[in-house]
């Protein structure tokens, strides 16, 4: 691995006339009259190729070199040079071109240079990593996520690996998907002829998590700030640019807090990762501010730059009915709201990133804790202009009694919930945390719109492969 | 959450005489003959608790400060004070302690302090976490889980997320789990009578994944250094101290990287980890040596201080042949190497980590580079002294023609493996990764013998509780 990263070339880190060694793949190659090629070589390390200038000269360059397709791996050295064609700053005049794999059938190679839709791209999602879109989404996306684990860490948050497979179906928060090694050719039976758990691998009925929160509630109430940072999984049959059957979620709890420092937290860590992003990752965004989002930088920049604002639920529905627009989906106090009703309260009525608070009680999760009202609990969305919700959260019920009274109302059966009550007859403590949908924040801050196209392998209806 | 953190005061950053207010959980309380209490209050951001000197001035000290009981929840307000016990340096003389939660029935508390079992505390998983063993477990989880993270990142590398769900049985590496989303009580058939799984969520039958190696691969073969870390799945009836049915895997590929740049990076990897968690967790490694672990400190200090010696599986084969030990299982070339073998390698031949490199191709898997005596392959196992395997990795077979006699050699369908082969005909390019199991890591640095003890909610046969 002794040779040169090309992030590393191209910012000056090596001096005019170093002799380097690049590895990596050719992006483009355009040949001169005057008997020189020009090959843009890229490895991944930034979203820019090196241009290697290989003159004729080269032992094979009327055999090999001028043979070179997009995708073609190379072994470049050469001497680094400035550029004196616009673009980057150095180049490397090549004295040595070693091809180490060809492509086979150049005209048909399905990452082809030209424009792709996003679709295509997606039946080649082996492949895809290759092109300027798919790279650029792999770096932020590995920028955000290292972004968001050195914002807990700082913090003094441990990560908490909670389960996948449970047995249990956290918060009837959508539809599962069952695990099982039961051979379905031949399922066993019990004397009532039905199938036989108690025969499964877990000797149960078991099923992928929907959510971490339960789970991580219990290191919470121990050592006081946790997060999960880890897959989930919805079986809803949900065609859309926002839903995955397999996506990764964030998920922070804190002792000791409440909603207002619950809100505070997820204000901080989306400005936190939000500037890494642009700091870290500038080449990337450019190119998304030019060719996906023209607004894809300000977007960034306006909610490190601003204020989030707070405000009540039964604020909000006052300030729609009043707003004198027509929405699809009529406005009374008790709906949940919908997109179109978020996204006027984000950017038109407030035109800045806003806080929601203190749902009512029955379009809430049995956790969320009770307000003094007695109608509404202390949940709170984050809503983001140009998306809508991006973060929900809450401060969880910690009062035994009204944890109870709460699954009584939900019709959820108590014994269900043996260890989850524990965390309340042991020492409870007020606690809040929220989730975050990484797949949205990536869509969010990269504008690209439809979530398939910000993980490496999409999962959704009718849909593994790879 | 404007109240000091328990670390910050213990390591003296708050000014003697200042006013501080902490929020946790009793560890232990004392009361003494002079009405005075003392009352440890821990709140997991590190190993030890502060201790609140309680005067019986308080308004609330008989009704409350007296009958407080390990666990309960409080909020204590003092002043900082030099501390003439041993022990830590600096206490709290509180001038206030408020109660937030009691512990229901205490006598009956599963967590009492005293000293529980492994085993019994596993039961608990949920209130595990509040115990001195489990609480230091997590810190360094988390610790070398941060570290791998950032081990990477400065490196260059970008994590990816390769699927949890597949349709495909990467390597035959394990039975694997089923996902489904078909009611097992009334199944869908085809008109032959079999399941019909084309009725399923995804169109067909899928699975848990048991590695994201080929999946990463395609990126890697895009940005050159890439690295998984997510769970992994492996439905076998194993109930050994060693195995779960849910782990996580970090798996780190390279392009251009041969088995010596590999191994060389398995080499950095573990010492980057075991140096931060040194440096980072003193305090949680302390007590492993002290409890759990005499030699854990020392073991990582010597790993670190180490060469990892690199050694043919053929010599080792020699080398054990003529060892005059009596093995269990007999040694002849061709076989794959048991623990016994392994750590008689690493402890007592060498006496450091042994870097295997080069088995017999049939005990290894169809993508591991053949090399060029035809009969091994590009393999390595990363042994190390008392534990034996740790890491386990490959230079990947780049060449189409030598992986598709491999892939036929093994049984396997090349139609099966149509987008991995792709990586090999456009642009191929040598590559090599490795695979660590990080609860076997985890299990390693504290000493503590199970994986089931450093994971939070271990899933085996017949368990997946919480």
């Amino acid at each position: 691995m002794s040779h040169a990263v090309i992030h590393d070339v191209l910012a000056g880190r090596y001096a005019e006339g170093e002799t380097v060694t690049v590895k990596g793949w050719v992006r483009t190659k355009r040949d001169s009259k005057a008997g020189i090629s020009f090959v843009a070589v890229h490895d991944g390390s930034c979203f820019d190729a090196v241009q290697a200038v290989v003159p004729a000269e080269l032992s094979n360059y009327e055999n090999e070199v001028k043979r070179l397709t997009t995708a073609c791996s190379v072994i470049v050295t050469g001497t680094i040079a400035r550029s004196e064609g616009k673009g980057q700053q150095f180049e490397i005049q090549a004295t040595e071109v070693e091809v180490v794999g060809w492509v086979e059938n150049p005209d048909t190679y399905p990452m082809a240079p030209k424009r792709h839709s996003m679709e295509y791209l997606r039946e080649f999602a082996h492949l895809r990593p290759r092109t300027n879109i798919n790279g650029a989404v792999t770096r932020v996306r590995n920028c955000l996520a290292q972004a968001i684990h050195r914002f807990f860490h700082e913090r003094g948050f441990n990560w908490i690996s909670t389960p996948i497979i449970t047995a249990s179906d956290s918060e009837g928060a959508g539809e599962m998907f069952r695990v099982s090694t039961l051979d379905l050719e031949n399922l066993p039976r019990t004397e009532q002829g039905k199938v036989d758990y108690s025969q499964d691998f877990f000797a149960k009925e078991t099923f992928l998590t929907v959510s971490g929160q339960l789970n991580v509630e219990s290191f919470c109430c121990a050592l006081s700030k946790v997060y999960t940072f880890g897959p989930t999984f919805r079986a809803e049959n949900s065609n859309t640019s926002r839903h995955l059957a397999e996506f990764w979620m964030i998920e922070p709890e804190v002792a000791f807090a409440d909603l207002a420092d619950i809100a505070q937290l997820a204000e901080d860590m989306l400005k936190y990762v939000f500037q890494a992003v642009l700091t870290e990752r500038a080449d990337d965004m450019a190119f998304f501010a030019e060719r996906v989002d023209q607004d894809a930088i300000q977007r960034l920049q306006k909610m490190i730059d601003s204020s989030f604002v707070r405000m009540d639920y039964t604020d909000a529905i006052e300030i729609l009915k009043s707003s004198g627009k027509t929405f699809n989906y009529p406005v009374e106090w008790g709906i949940d709201l919908q997109s179109e009703h978020e996204r006027y309260l984000a950017e038109e009525h407030v035109g800045a990133p806003v806080i929601l608070q203190n749902y009512p009680k029955d379009i809430k999760a049995f956790y969320m804790r009770l307000n003094d009202d007695g109608k509404t609990v202390a949940a709170m969305d984050v809503l983001a202009p140009g998306i809508g919700e991006i973060i929900g959260g809450s401060q969880r019920e910690e009062r035994l009694d009204n944890l109870d009274q709460r699954l009584l109302d939900m019709g959820l059966d108590k014994e269900d919930y043996g260890w989850y009550r524990d965390l309340r007859r042991f020492g409870t403590v007020p606690h809040s945390g929220f989730g975050l949908g990484f797949e949205r924040l990536v869509s969010y801050v990269t504008g690209i719109g439809n979530v398939r196209d910000v993980i490496a392998f999409p999962r959704t209806p009718g849909s593994a492969d790879f």
